[in-house]
């Protein structure tokens, strides 16, 4: 976990290299580059051959520009708040998983199984929901918390998040059966349990729908349509033919960033991209705090 | 369902063919191409007959066409924020699919039957909110899931979700008054079908409910008339006068698509529109995980 | 209620005539035309008297426009969040009048008085919940729904809807008193209810609650500022005098038309707006909805 | 209460003289103008010396005038939004009032002491609320509903609101144990009562919190370095030195106006504000409502 | 807490010293200048030695300008929202403290240890909250309210407000165990007790999750390539040659300064930033509230 900006650290960011998106727009910027070459060698060409000298002005050009950058910024917050909703999701999993152990700690049944039961479960629903949304398989942890067995169950599970509140759900009914829990007690459990799968189902509609696609589509149409009219226009407000492709490129430069990090920002959970949240240590995290609270040893042990 | 735009997307969606909306707003465009061929053909003419001569500066319209542009975005960020609002309370009839079979399996009786009954009644739920949205009958999935006659029946209601809805209460005071089922678990898991019809009933709200047609019919006619006094501008900035037609129509280019996607995105339910959500998908996803849970077989038998 | 836009949806609303508030705009507009002239004259007649020759670009006045505009756009989209918050205020009492009547079907007495008045009293809210937003006496429908007496009693109350809650209210309690309703059953059904008196009260807000008077003030007296400097500053660059009033008009039309929409949208309820929600089809539409869940025939009878 | 504008009103407000802020900023205004002058006079002296003859060039400082119009646009965006939230907040006084003596009468004891307690001690809870909001001691309406030694007894209190908040939980604790209420009764009215507290301390932290001040500085610090840097750019476009203060004036007149709107709309309460919310009113209205509700005869004897 | 500003705080805070970012961002500012000097000297001295004459325009600079201008002003906002959120949370702690004691007190058991205790542990959690939110060890307050025994326990635990939340809860459960509190009543009480740790919950998300750093990085990547090429640009319209430092540091102003607040709003809670939330003030007054609602002495005595 990345700590807090330094006002020095302006600079630092400035020039990073690590966490950089500038990599993955090179490819893009230089092919405009090129193109942008190739437009102005044609329109240069066509224009000393046939002299059609047609004068258009680059002003205009210039608040089309500003427009797509509004655009491109407006897209940019929607993708930010995207993320910003996964991450308050997630938080929801740490205050619901706390929240849960808590009240079973006070309110539930003094016996000591039950509760080891309760926070094993509990500590296993962030692992489980990460690796759902990665479509990954059950790791060490989840075998280390509730076995290796229960943990082989969970993964031939169709959505393992599901079964975990499942569990839970079973202890609940156990408690109340069994030990004779206070009704009302269950009933605020179960309510930190239910909300556990609203959280983990707003991150799985997060992942599973990007931005409408007319929408990343026309972007990008606009942004293609932009870069090969910009060379033509330049050709005639600028006499130094040679800094074209580089004008081009460095109003390419901006207009690729800010789209890819549109996209960046769509998928907040995977690993392959920047700026994806910290699912591993948030999990993590809400373990040893769920192990603290109920004085059971930290993990390790089935 | 789509997958996520990796970072080699953008050169695919930029010259993308399907899911395009650009060929819906092409007829629109080229006959404001002929408009402002015939504009500039009466501006030429009049100028030369009559010779006012009256220099007009065509930056005042740059700005207006950045304000213009800006209200799109605008209204595009609000038909955005319809759409992901409408894929949120699908996302919130998954969640509550999920928690209600899930307290019905845990807490509910062990009556066969009635779980069975539960868990279908509830899967069916979704198939008939969307049936419901696009204003079609029952599918062959509802006939598998509860059965042909029951499905008849729904197909005559009033409003098909609500009464699969008073369905499922009724199964919820049977399992109170039959099989004793406890208070708060009963509470628990009402909330859960009293949130279906939460759901279902913002959707319809979102069908029925278009932006305010004053909006749209302004922002159409600002377009219009930008687009028919920009060829008059244009005719005082530059000399080659084949180049009007075409200006105009990159201009009216982005203009349009913006305008059509806002339009796009209010009704994200109908399968006509581009970018509408995959409730199919959605549907059969809720039906296969609710299944799994309750350790029923999946369908195709009444 | 209107349908949703086709994609050929463009040119009729462009030139829509019914709906537009652009007849509402007009005598501004021509007002502004009318001063323009004035100040274009006065200016034109002073400086060939005195030859000031004050030489004064027109540029700046141009981003001011565009701050203008954005200002507009802003507080367009407040208008509209009103308006759709609204809309959602009254798609709350949509599905609370049906999660009521479901319930209160599930799991209330069998009494079949009982049922019918709940059924009537939860379909007189929304008809209530309107006329009192319009400031209005019970209609027919009220009278055909609860009888006129009651009727006349509901047109004498201080707060209709509060009056309805009531009857609501003593109605539960009947269930839970002579029919022995479950407890828990009464909370859900109750929540419903005190539900319903959480959304009219926010239409009340909206209703009673313009936005801020500094506010518009400031905006309209922003345009007026603008529309009389624009005639004095298109005076040095544009020779053709006659153009200036036309251009002064073209630029009014959009700023006014903003401005009066912002103000449209402010007040959902009143007919006497464009763009006002159809609270007399939702209505009618959750009578027969709860009618029809109920099993009893649709009103025209006490 | 002002009504709502009708189609006409663009004029009257475009003139008005009451509830305007032009007043307030005026001096300031002046000063930019008398500051321009200096700065002109100083500039031309110079420039007429030693003829530096710099050319800068106007137009990037549209740029930055456009940007901080935008700049004070979001921020009157933002102030706008608190104002909104303050007056939803006490639109939730207004609901949880109502809803609470609607049970109250519905589901409570048929005690009348009890019952004309409840309703004078939830009506006295709106007057001192916005006594604790504008530090007010408690008024002659607090006595009236209350009597007079109870209201010193709040006047001493140290957060007025909570103690009505816990007068009222008292009565519901009385009529659980004395008129044996039901439980389930208790808790959907003690939810409302606890809401009203939600709701004051909504209000307060509105009213405690101002924007950020290094936001506000970093505004005003913009505003006053791009009216100091405006006449120097004003006179290498225009010969006509008597009209840069003019200018000047008129540029410093929107953006000082849009800057003193974000602060009078930060608090809400105030009556000292511009635009602050009409709590008299509101306070009153809701006063009549529950006694109208309850058939108790409206205040004036404790 | 500072009061609200004045209508003469114009000025007062347009030349403010303290609180003011000027100071932190001064040193790139300058640096800026000095790196325009050096463009400036470069490209000069390339000039006239082999006289290329590449004549670029500015103005599309200034759309560049204007849209990142736009980009940080959005980000601010985004800062903003951050900061409003957290005092929203916070303001959530103070509103449910409040309903927590005024209900223990109503409805609680009368046994007076009992009270003492919930008032002590609920007005110790602001304190440890905001501890916990700035990694200290406890205060002085903590030992105070709840013995200092208990606040070394406190100092050893893993996450320190879910211990306090813990001991509320057994306080909760021993009130209905051993004085047979009611159910409900205990479900209300319980409710507040839960929101606490959601509350506190949702400022540690803020905390530990700063704005994505792609994000971050490409905005400050994008300042340092604006302020690298404006030198040059200006080089080509301006033939005063030491003015471009000077309007290169006047630009870096602003845009350092943006850059700079969104930063600082990021984190609400650590002292060391301008405009941190009165945590200290919050929770003081919160502890004043409690002891005087519960007749209780004011602290200093375990």
């Amino acid at each position: 976990m990345r700590s807090y900006q330094t006002r020095k650290g302006f600079w630092r960011e400035a020039v990073a290299l690590q966490g950089s998106i500038t990599v993955h727009v090179l490819p893009s910027i230089l092919f405009f580059g090129l193109l942008g070459s190739i437009v102005c060698a044609v329109a240069w060409f066509t224009q000393h051959m046939f002299d059609p000298s047609f004068t258009l002005d680059i002003r205009p050009l210039g608040f089309a520009g500003a427009v797509l950058g509004i655009l491109l910024v407006i897209r940019l917050n929607a993708g930010y708040d995207r993320w910003w909703e996964a991450r308050t999701k997630w938080g929801g999993i740490v205050n619901q998983s706390r929240n849960l152990v808590i009240s079973a700690m006070a309110y539930g049944p003094h016996d000591s199984e039950w509760r080891e039961n309760v926070v094993r479960w509990t500590a296993v629903f962030p692992y489980v929901a990460h690796l759902s949304l990665r479509s990954e398989q059950p790791s060490a942890e989840t075998g280390n918390l509730i076995g290796i067995e229960r943990a082989n169950e969970l993964a031939e599970a169709n959505h393992m998040p599901s079964l975990v509140a499942l569990r839970l759900a079973e202890l609940l009914q156990d408690a109340t059966e069994r030990f004779a829990m206070d009704g009302f007690a269950f009933m605020q459990i179960d309510r930190e349990r239910a909300l556990l799968i609203d959280h983990i189902g707003a991150c799985e509609r997060i992942l599973a729908t990007p931005l409408p696609r007319i929408y990343s589509i026309t972007i990008r149409r606009f942004i293609l349509l932009f870069l090969l009219i910009l060379p033509i226009a330049l050709l005639h407000i600028s006499d130094t033919v040679w800094l074209i492709p580089v004008i081009t490129m460095l109003v390419a430069y901006p207009l690729l960033t800010l789209d890819q990090i549109g996209v960046e920002l769509e998928n907040p959970f995977s690993e392959d991209n920047l700026s994806h949240l910290p699912l591993d240590d948030i999990s993590a995290n809400i373990e040893r705090n769920l192990f603290a609270m109920s004085e059971l040893k930290p993990t390790k042990a089935p």
